[in-house]
């Protein structure tokens, strides 16, 4: 299936072979087929894209939380269908891709019926990057929004000891010449994986990322990760909308908050388990303009006054790639996938 | 009507006086008995609350646009039912307010039987803060969302010249044992308000506030105010944020971009002529846990961990004191208003 590549270290596997052995090594550790279906295309599509932080680097994780017993593969999701614009899943435990796409279909009428629409995801695991929830409505010409929280590790603004988790927002809307503006942030300074990084590195952090275990400022990923913690991204601000996330994926849809669960009794327990919250706008019943031709324009203009990339830019020249030439992949990590598809 | 104070140079006067005080100033300047008692509501609220750059001191520019034809202070606002969950306002070139206060009821019937409702404003002017906008469906039990783009002001992340405008993010969830959590921030990462104060009082501002007029990184204030910029708050997710607010509040209402108006054509022009978007969520459709006790929990973990001031509650605050002992305004100002009144 894999072909070898030119170098000694590198494989290149073509993306549909990546999604299949990836759905086979859930399947091995114990996912229903359809969450090992939901789960390996978007990790698959991760890797394809060049987001490595959540490509196959994170299968570790994912099998490690199953084995603990921590998330349910076999979860079913429940879809409740309660207001015109308004639905809401229970994850039953399980992750939230597939609680995601149970609802999916239903989500979409309604904001095409209704103009908006909101999924409310709860008792669910998101271990993904989160702008492939949102990419395939911009993909279907509608708005969508979401954001996630996490696990405690980001100290709100002005206190002392972290209580947020790393609480992303992804955005995403059509574009009539191009592939659609997609955005996906950490509403904290910096990911934990980049902080991993510097520390193996011996480089020093740019200042404002994060703090030791005392709660003092800290360049060094050392002391942020042994015991310390994160900042939010842009001060007061960031802390804010990563408070906004914590109400939106907990308060509202009725999961966790990023400091309610506790991981230590489960050990080898990796993925967070809280919320989701998904907005969809139908922008057709919008201005009565072509909401694509006016994001365009946004996007020529952008471009008029300087900025070279559009948020997206580099996924979309990645994936692009990757379908052409193939996923590179070290040749380590292929053999590992294949072992895990084997066991 | 107003009281004198102790001091020679302040004077008291109380919430209502000052909300009927400007209530006239409108009307004697040309807007229609709604429109005045609206602006004049949402003005004298943010002078009550301490919110000084969007009290009396806009009156002079919200008179100057008038006095300029610019925006048209009789316009009556124009409200579309367009599905379930959408409302959309053609605000006809008058204030964003107005429109708002024509289309809530509706919206908030939406939200309640739909789970959640957009509100989409155009050909819009919105010259005030954006947390009165907010906050009242929250003290409904509400969550809202809220963005409005303004004008030409800000260099997005990696550009050299100026294109989106200050485009701030409002946010309101009701709790349970206080008043709302509600936020409000600009996508810049200064308001053009304080750049003034500083090049006025001869302050550098810190580094990443603007740029000069050849786009180059600048902590002068004079610099930035002679033909500079702002930057965006946060680096390039700031920027990202603020591209979104365009997208909304422009391309999806069919409003305005920040850079499509030229004020230039009308001398004395000083409101931007854009679009807003409000979002309402009905949390009673959410989790069936009671929201407003979970937002009081993360109130509680967030003061917890050393967080001691919550979004808001400066504004809370000021709002108790001035509402018992009066708002106080210096004698020059109020004489300055009651002249303005009886033109």
């Amino acid at each position: 299936m894999p072909s070898m590549h030119d170098s000694q270290t590198t494989r290149t596997i073509s993306f549909a072979d990546l999604t299949e052995l990836l759905r086979q090594i859930f399947v091995r550790h114990g996912t229903s087929p359809e969450v090992a279906r939901v789960l390996a295309a978007n990790c698959a599509a991760a890797e394809r894209d060049g987001s490595h932080s959540h490509g196959i680097f994170r299968i570790k994780g994912y099998l490690s939380s199953l084995a603990a017993g921590w998330v349910d593969g076999q979860a079913e999701p429940k879809v409740e269908d309660v207001g015109a614009a308004f639905v809401r899943v229970d994850a039953m435990g399980g992750f939230a891709q597939p609680a995601m796409q149970a609802a999916k279909a239903l989500v979409i009428e309604k904001a095409r019926n209704a103009g908006i629409a909101i999924l409310a995801i709860r008792n669910s695991h998101h271990f993904a990057a989160l702008w492939p929830d949102v990419e395939p409505f911009a993909q279907e010409g509608l708005v969508a929004l979401s954001v996630v929280n996490s696990m405690t590790c980001v100290v709100p603004h002005g206190a002392q000891k972290p209580l947020f988790g790393t609480n992303p927002i992804a955005f995403a809307a059509p574009r009539a010449d191009g592939q659609p503006i997609v955005f996906d942030m950490a509403t904290s300074a910096i990911a934990h994986g980049d902080v991993q990084i510097a520390a193996r590195e011996g480089r020093m952090l740019a200042p404002g990322m994060g703090v030791d275990r005392n709660g003092m400022p800290t360049k060094d990923p050392k002391a942020i990760l042994d015991g310390g913690a994160l900042l939010p991204f842009g001060g007061y601000k960031g802390s804010a909308l990563s408070m906004m996330v914590e109400l939106l994926s907990a308060a509202l849809t009725g999961g966790n908050f990023s400091f309610e669960f506790d991981m230590s009794t489960s050990p080898g327990a990796q993925t967070p388990w809280t919320g989701q919250v998904i907005i969809v706008i139908d922008p057709d019943k919008g201005s009565g303009q072509a909401f694509a031709e006016r994001s365009e324009e946004l996007v020529r203009q952008m471009h008029g006054v300087g900025q070279q990339r559009m948020p997206g830019d580099r996924r979309y020249r990645q994936r692009e790639q990757s379908l052409k030439e193939g996923i590179v992949l070290s040749a380590d990590d292929l053999e590992r996938l294949e072992a895990l598809a084997r066991v």
